[in-house]
């Protein structure tokens, strides 16, 4: 049996840099059309020179692939001259609050005190991802940033504000709520609980943030997204940290699963008989809610079965050594003229 | 200042076998007077043979200290006249639940079939000590198995049952309802919530079964101990692992504390300003709810600065590295005669 997927995307990437970006960039550019690229580099994207260099970093490694890298500025308080400017370059910009994740020191402290940039941000019709957890007991934090949510929604009604990779119940509900939220949800919150993490031996290579949740969390997501909730896109948050930084004491959070990521997902769909909702999970929702035309990509996967390798590179993937029931088979796609340059 | 703790007791510890054994008992005989000595090796100490053995080794590996290593068997059925023989060589029997932490496959699956030798247990004076978990969702694995402690405490009301190593408010709160049931409480609880073991990095030497709770279960913990709750003892749960079962992928559960015990337990008294209640917590309630009269032992903390080591041989202790205000400055006491033997 095959399985086409039209223009997969993966609407929140972490690519690094340097050789751990040559090492994935190229994974992801061959399975998907198109990534919402993460900002929070060891120097944050901040700038509109930082973003070109990124972005060419990744488009060299990603040569000759059919692949649009859709770039995000980490936020700050930024003037309307440099949005304006930064407009056509960008899917979005990426909130993180200070201190509560990787690289994330340079984030929010103030809440109070990035109006002024919503309000332009809201008026150039550029999206807002956010990372939306506060500093409270680990397994509250999503749930305690809510209130945060819900005054930004709610103060400005026509900014795109997409929860980024929700893992509770109560952002599920919260979602339904206002019109101009979204959300992300990643493969392996649909998968995993706090019970694969520490439930059994401790698992560093399924430690992410944000942790994964109970399993009436994990019910509410699958749920939500086998019902085919249109506001809800795929994201993988694929994070990928070499191994020494994962087997050690203090383990990095991150879980490496874009090149595992379709194969898994057309298991997990098809399994809960609901492969028909797959295209619009990584790719029409994503579409229909950011605007977006991305590059035409064809991806085909078929059931041959397929043995996760143990490393990509020095780093361990999700789900490896484990064999899975589809696999990639052909790939068919024209280099992209970048949509964001040629709008 | 100096401090001096008369026959402090460690009344839930692992000491393993062979070359860590080696390493690790001497550790624990040095400061404390006895300890109750775990019963779940490779192969359980299921007969009065294995326990002779597993007691001699200890021994031997403690020699010239004043230390009473207090036996249990695994629990399993046991017919009255094995236990009439084993009741004056042990403290007690250890039950475990099927599965539920390290090398406890051969533990109780079935509740039900373990009345008959409670019934015998309860007549001849054994206590009961309990890892009281479920195979639930993990945070909840502790509230889940009150019920079984319930069950037992009613069924059997002059059954010594001891809750070992509770982490939760509701374990708090169940233990003030039968007065034949007593707790320890291990020095990592009074410490440490989940957001310690992922909150931040993931730590590995910060991971043990049962997993730390919520701030409020750690809250109510230290509220019955800092109130100086009788019933509820001080137990290690000091489970040394080589650093290579820490630090990889899949790994295994156990904190390292009785080296650094006795100095950090001063230090959090201390900062309660309740270092008065140290000596019950570590001896008094445990000779009074079990009826013991350990070998007489002098250990006197003085509040010279110490730095735990990164490790003691290839285990890394709870709070490796750090500095600590108190240190154990001087011993005294006599080798034992075996209590439990001479009773």
């Amino acid at each position: 049996m095959d399985l086409t997927l039209i223009s997969p995307l993966d609407m929140h990437l972490h690519l690094r840099e340097a050789e751990m970006l040559r090492l994935v960039a190229p994974l992801s550019a061959k399975q998907f059309a198109g990534g919402v690229i993460m900002p929070n580099l060891i120097s944050p994207v901040n700038s509109l020179q930082k973003l070109k260099q990124y972005q060419n970093e990744i488009s060299t490694a990603c040569a000759g692939e059919c692949f649009e890298p859709y770039m995000t500025l980490f936020f700050q308080p930024y003037t309307r001259s440099e949005l304006e400017a930064a407009k056509e370059h960008i899917i979005g910009i990426k909130l993180y609050p200070a201190g509560i994740t990787t690289q994330s020191d340079n984030g929010v402290t103030d809440f109070s005190a990035i109006e002024a940039t919503l309000e332009i941000m809201q008026e150039l019709g550029i999206p807002l991802l956010v990372h939306g957890e506060t500093d409270d007991f680990v397994m509250d934090r999503e749930q305690a940033f809510l209130p945060v949510y819900q005054t930004i929604a709610e103060n400005f009604p026509n900014l795109h504000v997409i929860m980024e990779h929700i893992t509770t119940a109560a952002a599920i509900r919260f979602l339904e709520k206002f019109t101009n939220v979204s959300a992300t949800i990643t493969l392996h919150h649909l998968m995993l609980t706090l019970d694969d993490v520490v439930g059994g031996m401790m698992q560093p290579d399924l430690f992410c943030k944000p942790i994964a949740k109970t399993p009436s969390d994990r019910e509410a997501l699958r749920e939500a997204v086998f019902s085919g909730n249109e506001k809800i896109m795929f994201g993988s948050d694929s994070a990928p940290h070499p191994q020494h930084k994962k087997e050690c004491l203090g383990c990095a959070a991150g879980i490496f699963s874009s090149p595992v990521a379709l194969p898994l997902l057309a298991q997990i769909f098809e399994e809960e008989n609901r492969l028909d909702l797959l295209q619009s999970f990584v790719s029409d929702n994503a579409r229909q809610r950011y605007g977006i035309t991305p590059p035409v990509k064809q991806v085909t996967l078929s059931d041959n079965a397929w043995q996760i390798p143990a490393t990509f590179g020095n780093v361990s993937p999700f789900y490896a050594g484990k064999k899975l029931r589809w696999s990639v088979s052909s790939v068919t796609g024209q280099n992209p003229q970048s949509h964001l340059k040629s709008d």
